[in-house]
């Protein structure tokens, strides 16, 4: 800190200020207009995108009034992680378990609520990891620094509860507090087996349940219980919400390992180099033999990583079929996932339209390219 | 992380969880329960302390059980914190505003809440201050890393918020969440005007208002309120809290510059060499000479410092008297508050004693020498 902020508060910030902050607003207003993803036949987010993009308009009304600050920075930083864009997937469930129970007026700010408590943990996990890119655009890290990174995450986690306090429902405050805390455990849990190779993919899940899945379950719950829904509507959602979390986030570690990661807009092999482990690796872990074993312990361990060794990972891993097996664990999940919607739909009343969409959109977890 | 989690998952951490975390519990349970301050005749906090001690020994036991998580890190992490020690100022007005308006079953679970927010953001400070001692002993970053602190530091805030929930206050959830965004703010304000030399003084109190003061209007005020306090008693005990809490601020900021330093258990002109603007430098700067301004801006803007250079700011501040009227801007803080804590005196059924003992915090906050 002390030798960035010297040119920090000048040169820095006046540069950012003047080239990024302009055209926040507008590119978060025109986020989630078009629809984000079209294969053919592929298993899509369209339908729910589609059906939910009036109300996604107005969330993003809501993001881009609630990230106001009289410190500039804030808005700025913030929107430049916002305005990056991603699927918006946390809140689009949010809107959808609302819906999904009559609708509420709740539902706008409870969504914006969950999609400023992603941001804040994406701000914080880029300044852990010491991402430089996310979704192909430089990480707020890397161009305000850790120190700002920290804080605005701290600022948009605190503007979430202020937003849920708003909603007037104590179950839903300490539904998504909950969620909070165990996405930190999660993380921390992810932290401390860093390095560890012969970790059990039960701890692998583990993790991936609190940090990754139990938002998903909650958005959508949340949803569904500011409108007013039975429990055991609330709890299906809330299930159906963890299993396409599990789905999208083993997705996301096999798809670090595929060829076509450079699609992501992430750094290709990202996992690999910060030693994080998950499922592909641990499968070809635990069939591999003893060289095979000893290189997960020279990279994944001691960190000590050659040229040449992440094509080396990738063909163990191809060796093992470990990244297809660790798809189809993603794939059991998403069934799950659309099997708990198919439930839910027999004993509902909501717009059929709307059910389907959702259970694309579990398909689309354990399917996505992107 | 790449470097460190290597090392870390193996000998660190195991190292760590043997030597530290056995003690952890009981230095917790221990807190407060001695009289923390006694100089013959300076006012004290130990009225209070006194006053409170029951009470506070049940807010010593909740820090201990709330902060369990089944990641271990989490506990051992807060626990070094929390049981390194400090005032316990903010639970204490959070205690003593519950009781000011008849007590509350929910005044223990509040005052945790309460703590944990403040523990959060140390904890993140120190990451953003890249600190290494605090209250004499090592930080939590320098023992454990930068990533853990951020992460057990939103673990902390997240917990907060369930604990909150469970007082079934959305009123004081907002009153809370609002202080936490704005907390943000004002650390965020401060990072935006590091090394800026020439910062108006209105700036600074905007900033510490906002990073420090507002906690303390928000944990009396928060404790008044769960109580059921009438609404203008609930706004009055947030003007003490605000009054006070800038008054312990700018001590402090005084007191980083005051040959006394040493005694505070923090590493000795810190603000200085984190280029961090406060209220001596600001009047000192406001009536130097050149070459005066210019070693300021040498030092705090471009973070150029030699050897003696604390020595020569120090004198600086010395040659317009900036330590003592900053001093004497903390007692008129101080001050106010103490008239406010007398007028809600004049129309309280409340014990004599708390009164009084509110009173003497007040006057502490600037004249303490720690």
């Amino acid at each position: 800190m002390r030798v960035l902020l010297a040119g920090y508060a000048a040169d820095r910030y006046i540069w950012q200020h003047r080239y990024i902050a302009k055209t926040i607003e507008q590119k978060v207003l025109q986020m989630n207009k078009a629809p984000t993803i079209a294969h053919d036949n592929a298993p899509s987010l369209t339908p729910l995108v589609t059906l939910l993009a009036d109300d996604m308009e107005q969330v993003n009304a809501q993001i881009v009034a609630r990230m106001a600050s009289d410190v500039p920075l804030v808005p700025e930083l913030a929107g430049h992680l916002i305005a990056a864009g991603g699927k918006r997937l946390r809140p689009l469930l949010t809107l959808a378990g609302a819906r999904l129970a009559g609708g509420s007026p709740h539902a706008i700010g409870l969504a914006t609520a969950v999609e400023f408590i992603h941001s804040a943990t994406l701000l914080h996990d880029d300044v852990i990891d010491e991402s430089k890119l996310r979704r192909g655009h430089d990480t707020a890290n890397a161009l305000w620094g850790n120190d700002a990174s920290v804080l605005v995450g701290d600022f948009l986690f605190a503007r979430a509860f202020e937003l849920m306090v708003e909603t007037d429902s104590l179950s839903v405050l300490g539904r998504l507090s909950n969620a909070s805390a165990r996405i930190t455990e999660g993380e921390i849990k992810q932290m401390t087996i860093a390095g560890v190779a012969d970790t059990p993919a039960a701890d692998y899940f583990d993790v991936i349940r609190n940090k990754t899945a139990i938002l998903f379950a909650a958005a959508i719950a949340a949803g569904a219980e500011v409108a007013g829904a039975d429990k055991a509507v609330i709890e299906a959602t809330h299930d159906y919400g963890l299993q396409l979390g599990m789905a999208f986030q083993i997705m996301d570690d096999a798809m670090d390992y595929s060829q076509s990661s450079a699609a992501m807009g992430k750094n290709s092999g990202d996992d690999f180099l910060d030693q994080k482990i998950t499922l592909p690796m641990i499968l070809a872990y635990g069939d591999g033999d003893e060289a095979e074993r000893n290189f997960w312990h020279k990279t994944m361990r001691d960190g000590d990583f050659a040229d040449g060794d992440f094509d080396k990972a990738h063909s163990i891993l191809q060796r093992h079929n470990a990244i297809e097996r660790s798809i189809a664990e993603a794939v059991t999940y998403a069934s799950a996932a659309e099997a708990t919607m198919q439930r839910i739909a027999e004993q509902s009343k909501a717009d059929p339209a709307l059910l389907e969409a959702l259970c694309e959109a579990a398909r689309f977890a354990a399917h996505r390219q992107t």
